[in-house]
Formats: structure tokens, sequence, C-alpha cells
């Protein structure tokens, strides 16, 4: 339905007061209280008496309030990340390898909008979504949210020239998405993801294709099978084994709760499922501790069961020369509903750390956005994990972000000067004096951003057509002849 | 004051209905007759009474824009663009070759949050810039916006570590921000920028190295000083200058209005000026014809305005290489109040499209953030309009999104030719059937999508240890030895 939506703004101490006649039963809602009170105040049809004292209560809290606002207002938004120069550096370092790699597989770079209709993002995991998207006031018609992961505007971009793309399609996306999350540590409300999509296949090959390319772009950052591997499965063979024990309409309780598994307890676990109204724990704890397909092969599987089973064969041939990153993990179900068939996780070995990637089969997906139907398969590697990993292992690339030469002015040299720094600029990182300081800071200055050289330019110097260089790791100086720089 | 926004959704059918209500007089406005119906609703207190009749013709109303809402619903944003693999392959080989530059004068780049704080945002420019942000709706208490341009987050960000940083801080941006404009020709809503900010030099040589990055960003693209020129201003001569005419307080209405002279017509200049208060129409349009700065030199200046020449002066003496490209304009204002120096734009030298770039000074900007007082200056270039101009000269960067191999499996060769495609995937760009084709499909596909050789693996050409390869322009083939491939 189209819907519009009305906004009304209140103090925080107000909303207070709001909130306790909520639960003095006063009013059913605060929402219903605000309407009643404006009602209240147009039509003059009395008014709530509040004590005197309260209402001075209150003010002195929402005072306090504001002068704390203040101090805030100028604040990075808590859940954000600033890239500083280094930290841009050691990002785009560690982009670059990511891209090259998927390159090197033949995918090709995309990018969309920061924001997407809502409801196009609403439509894959529910209205529920609502409270983790950062939607857009609404100014005109259009109801927008901020995109919370890459596939679902991959998608919409796939859908919109489907007819005219040759098939399969191989897209990669290296941005940054939002979602709200209540501030807290390693939840970040801004994050960036490597993320990449095949349309088109619903063969093996493209799945291997896509945890081929996920191992080998974690080993272009330099992490090799001794950092960490990858939790492979099929939701079929699960579906196909869960459906032997419980009923179908508990299923997609009994993925929730199975995905959840590693990160709580077998206590937590066991009551989760008897939450849901499941009560065969035991077989089902029987089925996710499988982490071996020979193991798997020696079952009885239904249908589905040997659908999955087929293709997580094949798809583990296809990776032979990866089968050291590689472990099937029956427990390893993704929650979100929309995958279809392979699903897996990349962890670092000891499982420290949340996992550093994830991905599987969607092949509902296009439909469901009104495309022609498509199979589908993608993964993504999350920044922030991956970071934390790195840092971990000392494999940070290292970035030097020093200017090659730092250009001292002395005396009455500048438009001369000009002429050789722009022609040093052409291939070097050039910095100049712009503050016009004395040498003794401009010497500080050049220590303090890391220049590699510093090249003195006078007026003597220039008479003989040279310039002094000084090597600032080594101390060493020389002279050099100016027709001679390049 | 802290506020916070409720939000009620209606179907736009029932919004027209109030809306008729509001017409007649029966609300004072669309809220108070939506509270009002809510109220009636949770107290049972009467229902207002409408016409059968006119619900039927509602409802059938609602029903066809809920119909054409679905096909819309999964659209991508008006005003916003999708970057497709060649799209994005031209922006970034762009963006390479401003980024170069930049690095070559020694900036560093930086990236922010996508979103920043209302108060944040608004305090540029003031609150009615609200109408042009892009404002997130309220969750919890913060109250956040999309940045609209890359020089506030800068400024926050270098307020942040503004005692440790060796200053001056020589930062750049390539990245994207968000305004809200109705949808029209031209007009994004998510743009993307290059933009660059020095943050703690007053004296002349900094505003000389942002013109000069400027220009030298420019013909990094292919542009010359045929294509492209520089409006350049002092904002102490302009407002000296104007001193001497109008009064003080018809300051900032001038400034603006003359900023809109090149948009507007000669009569509607006259106009604005008169609607504004500003009789001395002729002695203003006397100064703004100004374009040479020995002109200028003749004039007889106040204090302000001398001050505005011996900056203008000095960093023309210091651009004197880049001449060229550069043109006195007293009618260059900048619209934006906070700029307090320099100002300059560059246009194409036809002045066919809007600025390709702008900046100047803001040496107020720090401290109005509550930084400690720091001199500032920088520019921005927009990418929209720059590709606009690289595609009428012919200047776009040709972009090669063919992979260098496809590989054509041929018979039972699947798993040798694995260890064959890893290989030359350390160094090439190879593409590999993932979709179980035949010959004659897969050879359609390496067509397609650019392939520039195909490779034939099949089980005959491995016993003899060779792969062939058809070179897909000249149509020549070869074959190569397995062990020589690298």
């Amino acid at each position: 339905m189209v819907m519009q939506t009305l906004q009304i703004r209140l103090t925080k101490g107000l909303i207070e007061e709001i909130s306790k006649l909520v639960t003095r039963g006063i009013y059913p809602s605060t929402s219903e209280c605000v309407r009643d009170a404006v009602r209240r105040l147009i039509t003059g049809t009395g008014k709530m008496e509040v004590p005197e004292k309260e209402v001075k209560e209150v003010q002195e809290k929402v005072a306090k309030e504001v002068e704390k606002e203040i101090k805030d207002q100028f604040q990075k938004p808590k859940g954000t990340v600033d890239f500083y120069p280094k930290e841009m550096a050691v990002r785009k370092t560690i982009f670059r390898k990511l891209m090259a790699c998927a390159e090197r597989y033949s995918f090709k770079q995309i990018e969309s909008p920061a924001f997407e209709s809502f409801a196009l993002l609403s439509k894959k995991e529910g209205e529920e979504i609502r409270q983790q998207i950062f939607t857009l006031e609404q100014k005109g018609k259009e109801s927008f949210g901020l995109r919370f992961d890459l596939t679902v505007p991959a998608a919409r971009m796939f859908i919109e020239k489907q007819k005219q793309l040759p098939k399969p399609v191989k897209w990669f996306y290296l941005s940054r998405m939002w979602r709200y999350e209540a501030p807290q540590r390693g939840r970040l409300r801004e994050f960036y993801q490597f993320s990449a999509e095949i349309f088109g296949s619903s063969k093996p090959e493209a799945d291997a294709e896509i945890i081929s390319l996920a191992i080998d772009a974690l080993k272009s950052t330099g992490l090799t099978e001794k950092e960490f591997f990858v939790k492979i499965n099929n939701r079929k063979i699960l579906e196909g084994l869960l459906l032997d024990v419980i009923d179908k309409s508990k299923m997609d309780d009994a993925m929730r709760i199975i995905d959840k598994r590693s990160k709580i307890t077998e206590e937590e676990f066991d009551e989760e499922l008897k939450k849901a109204g499941i009560k065969e724990i035991d077989k089902i704890n029987k089925i996710i501790s499988m982490k071996d397909i020979e193991e798997v092969k020696k079952l009885r599987l239904n249908g589905v069961g040997k659908e999955g089973l087929d293709e997580l064969n094949s798809i583990l041939k296809l990776l032979k020369n990866k089968k050291d990153f590689i472990r099937v993990d029956l427990s390893t179900a993704r929650g979100l509903a929309y995958y279809t068939g392979t699903v897996f996780e990349i962890y670092d070995i000891d499982e420290r750390y949340r996992a550093l990637a994830g991905g599987g089969r969607y092949d509902k997906m296009i439909e469901m956005f009104k495309g022609q139907p498509t199979p589908a398969t993608g993964f993504a590697v999350g920044y922030a994990t991956l970071s934390l990993l790195l840092e971990n292992k000392d494999l940070i690339p290292k970035v030097d972000l020093g200017p090659d030469y730092y250009i001292a002015i002395i005396g009455d040299a500048k438009e001369k000067a000009r002429e050789i720094i722009e022609k040093l600029r052409e291939k070097y990182k050039v910095e100049i004096d712009l503050s016009q300081r004395n040498l003794g800071n401009q010497l500080k200055y050049a220590n303090a951003i890391g220049a590699k050289k510093v090249m003195f330019i006078g007026p003597d110097e220039l008479k003989q057509g040279i310039v002094k260089v000084k090597d600032m790791a080594s101390g060493n100086e020389g002279s050099m002849k100016i027709e001679e720089l390049q």
C-alpha cells in the first residue's frame, strides 16, 4: 500500500513524561498520547495536570541534556570509522589486492547508489529488517533506505539489463553499506565489504568459482591455510536429513537455530529448539556434528538430501586443488532464508573472530525482485574482521606516505624553484613550503611528514645550475645538475 | 532541543480524502486530521461519514496506484547513477589519474562516513540546508544526515587530530555525497567529487598550490588550456569595491546575486538587485565587468580591497607557469557565505556546462566547528560535469574489460584444466565455462565478453603436453607447451 509518514518532533524530557503516563496506563501508547495532547491543545478541551515540581525537574534534566548535546554534535557518528591517510592507504592496498584477484578471475567491478527504494531493501528479508535499515526521512513520494548489503543492489542492476547481458554475469563490489545497530564494540554502522556475485549459472562450476575466488582473494592478502578455512555445506543435505526428523513447518526455525549453534552454548541451543517446539534434539545434534562427506555418503538420503550431496560432491571435486582450505560442516546453515543450496563461511583457524566471509547460492532472489528467474551464487568478505585478523597475524601492509622530495627554497629563488617543482612533480611526490617558514622549521616539517629527500634551491646554486639534495635516512648530501633532473 | 519524531503511515488515497476535509475547512491541517481520526478510532467517539460512492472511487484509485507502485518499487532511485562495469572502469581510470596527480602534490587521501550529525552538517550553511540534506530517520537519540560535500567532514576529521598533525595538512577525497533535489535532468541526488583541502596555512602559497593542483588534475585527464580555464577573484577586492558603493548590511545579498550573474539575464540581475534594495546597479555592473588585474590595480582601493589585491597578485605571480589557464574575473563570488578570500571557478572554454570545479579560502570554518582557529583553502571537481566535457572532447578513456584468455575445455579434461587455469590466473585475466555449455556456445560467450584469446584444453592435447590457442582478433591459431605457460 502507498503510505505516507507524518513526523512530529518533541523534546526528550517531554517524551519521558509521556512514557510515565503510558506506564501509568493513562494512554495505550506514546503515539496516542501525543495525538491526544495535540488535539486537546487544538480543541481547548482541558489540560493534563502535571505537578509543578515534576515540571521543574524535567526542565533541569532537559537543560543538562542540551549542554551535553552541544559537545557531542560535532563528533563522528558512533559506530563509524574515519579513514585518516594511513588507515586509508592500508585499506586501499588491501582492496587493490582483492580487486586484482577478482579481475584475474574475470569478475568486473560495479557500483550502485548508497540508497535504494525501501520496498526493494525490505523484500528479501521481510519488514522486520526495517529495524536495521537506516531509512531516509521522506521528502517526496519516495521512501528510501541505505543499502545493508551489496547483493540486493547487484541483483537490481542485473535485472535492469538482464536481457542484453551475456550470461553468466560475474560482478564484484568493493564498497560500503550501513546497518543500524545500537552503538557497541565491534558492531559497525558503516562497514566495507568485498562482495562477488555470479548471475546465470545453476551449475556447481559457478559455486566452485565463487569459493575459489574467496580463498584466493584472502590468500592475496598474505593469509594461508594456516590462518583460515572454509566451512562448506549444502542446505539441501541439511533439509533432507532434517525432514526425516522434524516436520516441514519447523524447517525455518530449525535452520535459524542451527545457524546460531556456534555462538551459543549446548544448553542454550537445546533450549531454543525446545522453545520452537522441536523435540528431536539428539537427532539434530547428531546431524550437525557431521564434518566428513564420506560419513554423509553412507547415510540413506531422501531426494532433496541426495541432490544436495551430489552438488556438494561436484564442488569438492572442482576444488581439489584447494582442499587444504575446505571442511565439510553440516552445522553451517547461514541464517538468511534466501539461500537455496550451497552455503559456506570462512573463519580464522582458531575461530576467534566472527566469520571473515560468507556466501552461497540464492536461486530465487532475482525472481522475487520481478526479474526473469535466474540462478545466482555469491559471497562477501567483511573488511572489519579481515583487518583484525591481518593485524593479529602482522600482515597489515606497510604503507609509506612520505613524499619523495621536500623542496626547501633559500632566499630569492621562488620563481625558478617553481619550474623545478613542476618538472619533478611529473614523476615524484613533491612537497613544498606553503607557510613561508624559515629553513629550520621547514626541515622540522619535512622530517615530520617523512620526506625521503630534501632538495635545497637557492640563488647561489641556481647560478651554478645545481641543486643540493640531502637523503634523510642516511644523512648524505650531494648536488645534482638542474638540467639532469627528471 | 532534543526532539523525537513519530511516524504514521497512511495510503495515498486516504491522504487525498484527508486533504479534501482540510480544504473544506473541517480540519486545520493534515496532521491534525490524522490525529483526530486515530483518536476517534481509539475512543470510539463516532465516525466521519463519507458517501459510499466516494469510498468506491477512492478504493479504485488506490488499487491503480498500488499496481503502478509495485512496478516502480524495484527501480533505481531517480537522480542516481548505476555504474555498470564499463562506466565503473571509466570512472576508476579517470579517478586514478586525479589521484596520481594529487599524490604527486603530496596530498593524502582520506575517507569519512557517509553520514554526519545533523548539527555539524547544518552549521556551515544554516538550517535552510535541511531542505537539501537527506536526513536519516531517527532511531536513537542521534540525528544524522548524509554529507552534501566533503569539506565539512574533512574539517571535522582535521579538528579531531588537530593537535598531533604536522601542519599544513594536505588531504584529498575521491568520493560521493548526496543532496536532495527534485528529480530533473542533470541534477543528481548522488554525485562524485574529487576534493582537496589544505588546513593550516594562511599564505598565498597554499591557494596557489590548490589552484595548481586543480589545473594539473584536469590536465591529467587530457584537457588543455584550449578546453578549460580558471576564473579567479578575491572576495576582499569585491567586498572592498562594493563597500564604496553599497551599505555593509547589503553585502551578503549582493554577493549571492553576483554569484548568480552568469546564470541569469541582465534584466533578471538588475531585478534581483532591486528586490534586495540595492539601487547602485550601474556601479555594480562596472565592478564585476573587470577582468584585468591591471585595471584593478589602477583603482583607489580601501583597506579590505587592498588586502585582497595583494593576495591575488601574489597568487598570480606564483602561478606564472600556468597563466594561460587563468583569468581574473571580479564577477566570481562563489555563493556560499563561508569563503573569506581567494575564490575561483573552473569552466569549459565555451562555458557550455556548469562549473567543472570551484573552491577558495575559508579561514573561519574550523573555528565555527569548535576547533582551534585555522586558515584553510580547498576545491572540488564534480565528476558529472567533468565526464560530460571529456565525452564532448572525445577524451573518455578507452577501457578494455575482455579477459586475456577464455578457457574452453573439450571432453574429459576438467581436472587437469583447473591446474592450468590456476597457473594462468597468477598473471592473466582468465574466464572459464561455468555453465557446462557445448563448445559452440562457449565460443559465442567468449566472443560476447571480448576475450582476447581462447585456449582449448582437451584430452588429446594434454597427452601431447600442449594446449591450442586462438587469437580472437586475428583468427590465428597455434599451440603452446603446457610447461611453458606462465
